[in-house]
């Protein structure tokens, strides 16, 4: 069946398992201190442009926010995020149970805003009244958001510039496939091996890791997979605008939030493979439709004629 | 550089790393909702003759520790351990860290004893005494211990049956390469998605995991990688006796601890890697051999050669 | 200087210090096993119409939120609060450092709305979307509210029912003067004890809160300093408003909260304790009088007068 | 009934119950801003001799302990204790539930060895083996100790040299009624009062601790009322020596070790309060007799009868 339901339902870029059979035998260190982590680290550090920046790899994305939040914050700090951002709403309470709260402020399509970040932190000093609230201690944003939609540069400078004025770490949660945490300027917190293992975040077989991301900044091969999920995802925007659906908003990215009629959307959804999103009125549905690396041009084609004959 | 240093050195098992290949482009859905990953719990399943078992994935020794015991701990409860268990003493205080006390009772050789684990039990219940002190609230043991030692299954029954007296659950913490918990009787938590959510240990491309024990448990691939890692551990050991050397303890595991003089080990771990476990006395150093699967008869008879000339 | 800043700034009721010192040399048993702690909470209980309440003391209002919270939440549940709910914003994260999430809903002047209460609880149930979301195990509510508005009888029924309906707890923050927790049929929790010492919340010498919850409750002391406080209010309101003073809403509770011109809050601010509360436009601030069962006629006479002189 | 059960069965001093009567209704401060307070905290810092100590004031014991230590800690480091101190055994687990391992080190009749702990912690220093243990951030130590034995100046200093070479704090959890932490060097964490407030420590109507503490250490309260329990613990001594009763351990202190045959204990505890202790063999119990501010030489003439008498 057809497969838009979201990004990480084929495995691994063949790059990449191709390489894990030819270093396979070979002894490597574990937990982390191989060769290929410390190569991976390098050449991502490299694509960065930041020559000072450590580079730490763990398995999932929710282990990463929770790892990288708690170590940043101080006892009695919470970390900002959009009300619709992952670590407030879709992880389990993975923050809280490290003892920090999520001090949530409204997003506009998942984005902050500078200058309602700005409002949020300037009430916190100078001023006593606050000593028996949560100080905000860090800005997280996801990039892309929840929602699909992207920050432009000058609204990231304009957060940055927030963070840097109230001394505050900003933190970026992007999306690469598995986890590589950029601490910018050297500023990994002291003793990051053993908060990664005290959050079960250190990995035996590291290399498993470090072999991912060499490969993929090797050749570009990021950036390359990357395009090929945009270019499907607007080549299913066009099929989609040209049969007259409405989309929820307006997404530059791999997915694609679009406006179904509830009876065609069931209809659809026997067919092929989308994600409910929410409802928007009493008829309607916004369904997700994400594209991956491994979307191809044919199912493109296929999707359209599946549009034509539901 | 021939290398004894642990048994995670090497990647997986070429049948592992072909089914991956074959299985790759696949569409299957992820968070370990996938066919692999439920063709692997049955066969787990099966392998321990426990129909009622439910089996869960998760990616690494720790963080399974810390989702199992702090899932099946009450708020006021502790886990009995070895002081020389893992979970008391080398993974970063990982169990304190979800707000709960590792009660350290002494081990033998890293094994606890079952009289000594109902003496200590006891004394909580019926007196309330205790009610200022951290209850147990289950039990935790390694096999094989951090010593390479083993339980008979008399021992097993024995600690058992404690555990059972007090109605508090045995966590047996075995070495699979990977985590697989198996909750032996329908008694995995409620809600225990969340649960490895929340503790980061929910893999959204699950299939890694469910076909990797897929295939071991396929054609006892399992049992028969075990028994070579075993097999060249005694051949190892046979030569070690034959050279005169003397053991740490009596270890019937792919682990051995020998005991060599300073000098020689010095020069020793120049040639080959080994593990500094110990200082016996000032001029001798206890040594971990550890096998594995991938560890060959070729691997040991240059072994042979590198002692016979240091 | 006379002072409404809050309702805690004198001591005790001199009934509750004249029982201290009558009972100060009597051996009692420690960490509330004393008479006096079991004759109040009988009293309690007799004062509730609930014969099979639990009554436990403990020393402050925020230690008494997070053990009751911490103690009745399961792993990956939180508690629903209005935003404005003290647990959510002014007790420096005393919810988040047990591991749990503060749920905010909005709230009208202070309050949670029955209907949407249930709204929100019920899209959790019946739908495995969630499995990644923090679950609902609580409702709580402050009466009187951070604004001093209270819920009628009918708001407080209907809260009730949609807890029952979903089988959650309701917790009622209610504003005893210390704090005596009241599990209503019998449900408090397990080792509850051990819990209290665990939080920090189990007194040495718990007589002290024994002997004053046992005056309280005896000849309708309690009652009868609260309808002091209440009257004072009424009489502080009646004087504000003669004047032509506008309020932020309407409370029939001790807090009034008052809109001052900025200059003239100024100067009166100098002249008499009152706290400041939020802008409510360019040049208007509102600020809180508090009465409490110590404020008396002749108060409220002099307050009269610095409003005219100011 | 004659009572040595503990030392905190009466109620408080008669001189603070009179300060307490004469400022009952002068307005102060919530939240430790009080007059009594600053004031108490002035007479603390020198009475010790310490001109840059910051005090602070909270209610209980286990709460001080869990505050200041989870305050003073960092993220991946845990409190020495000697294996039968009072955070280790009787908390209730009140340190780890803040995340925090306590590091159990053999004691000698409760108390620390310096040489031991110097042993303990220079293991963790230039070594990467211990990158998966939690490290050591502070020594805790009881004086009294659990078992009534005291620290010598020069004991107290050899730990505290030992403490500073290796840069972590000494923390020394005395024996004051109520709790006062003295900061000994302006080394108070910041934010101290949001956390108290986080940990359910902060006293809204602080003064109940200011007024006690200012009068303790008025015209030496505190030694006078320290010196009487001491004394009557000294007759106490004399009077069970001279009966022949052996003790567990020479206390200098007010609490008693005495082992008593069982039918003895047994026959003598339905006439006086004492506790049980443990069981020193099969037939004999030690248990402890303690005094304080409030036991006369009529008590102890009281005992001596009672024992002519059983």
């Amino acid at each position: 069946m057809l497969n838009f339901i979201c990004d990480y339902n084929t495995g691994c870029h063949p790059e990449i398992l191709k390489r894990l059979q030819e270093t396979n035998m070979e002894p490597q260190s574990g937990y982390g201190a191989d060769a290929y982590c410390e190569s991976a680290a390098r050449r991502i550090a490299q694509a960065c442009g930041l020559p000072d920046a450590q580079v730490e790899f763990t398995v999932g994305g929710t282990q990463t926010n929770q790892l990288v939040i708690s170590s940043m914050l101080g006892p009695l700090e919470g970390v900002i995020s959009a009300g619709t951002g992952h670590v407030n709403s879709h992880e389990s309470g993975a923050i809280e149970v490290t003892g920090h709260k999520v001090l949530s402020v409204p997003g506009h399509e998942g984005r902050l805003l500078a200058s309602e970040v700005d409002d949020y932190v300037s009430t916190f000093y100078g001023d006593e009244n606050h000593s028996h609230m949560v100080y905000p201690g860090m800005v997280y944003i996801s990039y892309p958001t929840e929602y699909g939609t992207l920050y432009t540069k000058k609204e990231l400078e304009d957060i940055k510039a927030v963070c840097t004025k109230h001394s505050i770490p900003l933190f970026i949660d992007g999306a690469l496939c598995g986890e590589a945490i950029v601490f910018t300027h050297g500023n990994r917190p002291a003793r990051f091996v053993g908060l990664k293992k005290q959050r079960g975040a250190l990995l035996a077989k590291g290399r498993l890791l470090g072999v991912q991301f060499d490969v993929l900044f090797t050749d570009d091969l990021y950036f390359r997979i990357a395009r090929n999920a945009i270019e499907r995802a607007n080549e299913l925007k066009a099929l989609l605008s040209s049969k007259g659906y409405s989309f929820l908003l307006d997404s530059p990215t791999n997915q694609q939030f679009v406006i179904l009629e509830d009876s065609f959307y069931k209809s659809l959804s026997r067919r092929i493979g989308i994600e409910f999103w929410e409802k928007t009125d009493a008829a309607h549905t916004a369904v997700r439709f994400a594209t991956s690396w491994s979307t191809t041009k044919a199912d493109i084609e296929e999707l359209k004629e599946v549009l034509d004959n539901v």
